[in-house]
Order: structure tokens, then sequence, then C-alpha cells
């Protein structure tokens, strides 16, 4: 017997997640207070599964997995038998907390009752509900179906098997999950994303080297190892006694370095001019679609790539 | 014809860059003070470059490129004819200098003349030379072969004819070349490495996560897309008007995260023996080199996919 989520909101971040969710075997009942928006995104998850298949990254048919997803008239009967809620609704506090009202009045009392929330951490629209033991974010990268890092941030009142359960299931769709261990602004892939960014604009502001220069930098550096190993066991694997030994050689660079990232640039400065100049030559305002249309292929080759070379070499 | 490099320095990073030119086409004459370690660097070269064949990253047989590498027997002989130098001595001032006095001694008049320092900027060991406008730093990440991004970073007197010829030289091997304004200690890289070490141990120290959550995050998300597009064409395709709209948007997340990067945790202390024991438990001390041999393979076969990739969906 298959597992059932209900995926509360039907935009982007909640398409996403009904393929990852039905890709995986559950069944999917799609909600949205827009009455046609659950209808319509399901049928525009169907070209997504295509190109899923064409890229050989599923196993079954297109059709088996559409038939996992359906549109569910009401919150309620989306919710009804659900072992997992997944709520996708906009980055707005005074939406999101009348919503989780409406969840936690129908939710069952073994549901999971997960927010993709990015920014607003989950103590902030939980406390006064009765199933806020049960309440967790489960915040993706987009897509999840190709990009597997997802963070699981309790609340201060989150219970510890909430969040045990949470993983499990995370592991058993093919995501990998960051369990934190308390909430904190941004969790931490915007922490490492906005530290990274904080260098490169300031890098581009002072006029070391382009936006384009930071890009290859990562793109067809740093982060083609990172890919690989993450940071800590690029050091690791860095000097011969590990971590420790990568540490006690190189900090005292690093120490030199970190004077400066106290100072702040603004992103929205005279460096954003050249910036945005420079990306501009390197693709026009008039192909920002294609382009995203570009990155998705390029992600979903890359994880084909990826599954093979872990059952050819292991991880 | 073929052009000539003089690697001079036969360690890890001297062999890579062999690797590196021969494949590119250009002969390599390979100088180390230690008068046999030219010619045992040679012979282990050739497992490398068996491999890069094993993986399908060659157009021509081991034999062809390995028949460009030469050990030198001296300096001089290294450096006759090169159109290029790249010195790889240990990452210390008192060893740089004197080996730079001798090199700036007997270089031709047309030689670019670049050292893969990652840490010391190249002002400190050219500025009395009389080759001084043809040298620069060219810091590679390890190996060169497998992962493109390289920094090109001038002294105050580099000629910018030098900059542009080195960067031709570069693009021409199939590297990725960061062509940096003026000098600045960390270049780029490794200043964009450090911010990202800087949150990573940040949030461990501060019991948010583990060391392998971090990795995870990075390994299996933020890189992923990363290593496809970088950071700034990521913040493009990630808001409907691209970049400015992008800054716009999400800057004010990233500001509030800010005040808390300017509080620096000590690499080395307590947080070092959670992230030690993390590691070890993922990783035993005495598979540290099998681990390497790993990441290596990995490297390798993703360097293919990415070539396969380019070809078939285009850059």
């Amino acid at each position: 017997m298959s597992s059932k989520a209900a995926i509360i909101g039907a935009g982007l971040i909640g398409r996403a997640w009904a393929i990852a969710f039905a890709r995986g075997g559950w069944s999917c009942a799609l909600w949205d207070p827009d009455p046609d928006a659950a209808s319509t995104t399901r049928e525009s998850a169907r070209g997504l599964i295509e190109s899923l298949e064409a890229e050989g990254l599923l196993g079954e048919p297109v059709d088996a997995i559409m038939a996992r997803i359906d549109a569910a008239p009401t919150l309620n009967e989306a919710l009804d038998g659900a072992a997992w809620m997944q709520e996708n609704a906009p980055e707005k506090l005074e939406v999101k907390e009348p919503l989780w009202a409406e969840i936690d009045a129908v939710a069952g009392s073994d549901t999971i009752l997960a927010s993709s929330s990015s920014a607003i951490v989950p103590s902030k629209f939980t406390e006064t509900l009765s199933h806020r033991a049960h309440c967790l974010v489960c915040h993706p990268l987009n897509p999840p179906y190709l990009l597997p890092a997802v963070e699981l941030v309790p609340a201060p009142w989150t219970d510890p098997a909430t969040m045990a359960e949470a993983e499990r299931v995370m592991k058993a769709l093919g995501q990998a999950p960051i369990v934190m261990q308390r909430e904190l602004d941004g969790f931490v892939m915007n922490r490492m994303q906005g530290a990274l960014f904080e260098e490169a604009f300031r890098l581009v502001a002072d006029g070391y080297c382009t936006a384009e220069d930071i890009d290859i930098g990562i793109r067809e550096g740093l982060a083609v190892r990172w890919s690989i190993i993450g940071p800590f066991e690029t050091g690791d694997l860095n000097a011969p006694g590990g971590i420790r030994d990568y540490v006690n050689r190189y900090q005292h660079i690093y120490v030199g370095l970190h004077e400066d990232q106290k100072r702040r640039v603004d992103w929205a400065g005279p460096v954003l001019d050249d910036i945005e100049a420079a990306r501009r030559e390197k693709l026009p305002a008039d192909k920002l679609g294609e382009r995203q249309g570009w990155r998705d292929r390029q992600l979903m080759a890359l994880a084909l790539h990826r599954l093979k070379a872990r059952e050819r070499l292991g991880d």
C-alpha cells in the first residue's frame, strides 16, 4: 500500500514536490486555494516527467507516475489519510499563519506537517498549533527531484521522533537530508550561499575581478570538486593527516582574509551595474527563459551521470 | 612547431602542470634542484596519463604525450627556448626569492614567467627582477588537467601584454583563466573557499548541524548547481528579471545573516574535535589515500561527462 502526501500550494515548488513524491512511489493529492491551479499544475508536471524519462532518469513509464498525482477538491480531502503534508505557500507570514491554522484543524494525528519555507523559521507559524510537535520545515533546493539536498529544521517543540521520521521519508525518496539541531535564520544552505556571495560581490565591487571571473572560479574549479566531496571532505583529503592537519597548515591564511569579510558591500550599489552588464553581455534578458531550460537539461544530465558514477565507483 | 614549457620544481604540482602542458601539445622540460626528482616524476606521470586514457580523456596515445615530457639536467637547459616557465617551488618566500633570481638570470626575453604560488602575491618575489614585466602568478587548483580554473595574478609591474598572452595560452590548453586586475591575498578562489569555510565552521561550532550536514548541503545541493552555472548566473536565473531582480528580492535576507559573519570561530578549537570525529567516522585515517584515488576517478569521470554534456547541450 502506497503512502499518501498532501501537497498544499500548487506553484513551482508544489509541482516539484509532487514529482519527487510520486516518483518515489507516493500517491500525491495536490491542493491550492485557487480552484483551477491543482489540475493545471498536474498537467504541467507531465512535461517535466517526460523530460526526466527522456534523460533516462525514470524507472517506470510516465503514466505510472502521473497516475499517482491527483488534484484534490478541498484541503480536507487532500489531507485525509496523508502520512506527509508539504506546504508550499508564498514566503509571507500573513499567508502561512492562517493556512497552517486550517491545516492544523483537519490534519490527522500522525501526519508529518512540513513547510517548504526558505526564509521563515518554523516557530513563527507553528507555536499555537495543536499538532505543533509534528511540524517542521523541509526546505528543498529547486527542483528537489534533481537536487537531493533538503534542510529539515525543527521548531523548539518539534518531537525528535518527527525529525527522525522526516529524515527516513526523505532518504527513502532519494533526497539527502540535512538535519538541523535547532532553527536558525537562513538555515544552512542559504547561509553558505550568502557567505560566498558576500565575498563575490566584495571582490567585484573592489575591482579585483569580474562577475564572470567569479563564476569561472566556482563553476570550473571549486564547485567541480565540492560536487563530489563537500568542503570538509575536501580539506580532509588535501593534507596528509586529514582535516586536523589541514587546519593546522592553512588556517593562518584564512584568518588573514577574514578581517575583510567584516566589511559588507551593498549588492544593489554601483557594483550591481557592473554585474548586470556582465551578465547581460553573456546572456541577453530575452534569453533568460531559454537558459533556464538549458540549466535544467544540464541538471538532468548531471543527475544521471552522478547515479551512474556512484554505481560504478561507489560513494 | 610545438611550444616549449619549462616546469621548474617536480613535485605534485609540477607533475600536474607537465601533464596539462604535454596534453595540450607542448613539449615540457622538467627541472628540479633534486637531481633525481625530474626523471622520477616523469615516470610517475605515466600512471596518471594512463588513467586519463582509461577514462576516455585523451585524444592520442599515452606514449605520444610522454614523448613530450623530458627531464632537463640544468635550469638553464630547461629554460632554453621556453615560451612559458611554470615555477612550483614550496610556498616559502625564502625558497622562491633565490630561485626566481636564478630563473631571471637565464630566462629568455620573451618567456612568460609564471608561479604556481597559492598564497604569496607575485610582487613579493619579482620586484627586483630584470624580467619582472613578464612575471605573474598562474595558480591552479590541483590537478589542473582535471580542474580548469586557474588564477592569473599580476604584480603592479606586470605588462598587460603578458597577462593577455598568459590568458591566451591557458585557454589554448583548455584551462579557464580568472584574470585578476591586481594582486590580493588569497586571490579569488581561496577567498571564496575561506568565506564558505568560515560559515561552515561557525555553524558546526554553534551546534546547528554536523560537518557531514555541511558537506551534504554543498555536495548534494549548492555545488551541483554551481558546477553548471556559477553563483552569479545562479542568481541571474533565479528571479524573473535576472540578477538585479534577484538582489532586489533577496538581499534583505542576506544582510541579516552578515552580522553573524563578523564573528570568527577558531577552526582549531573544540569544533575541530567534532569535525575530525565526524570525518573519521565516515573515513578511517588509514583509508585517506584510497579515498584520494576514488576522488580522482570521480573527477575524471565528471570531466568526461562535462565535455560530453557541453558537446550535446552547448555551454
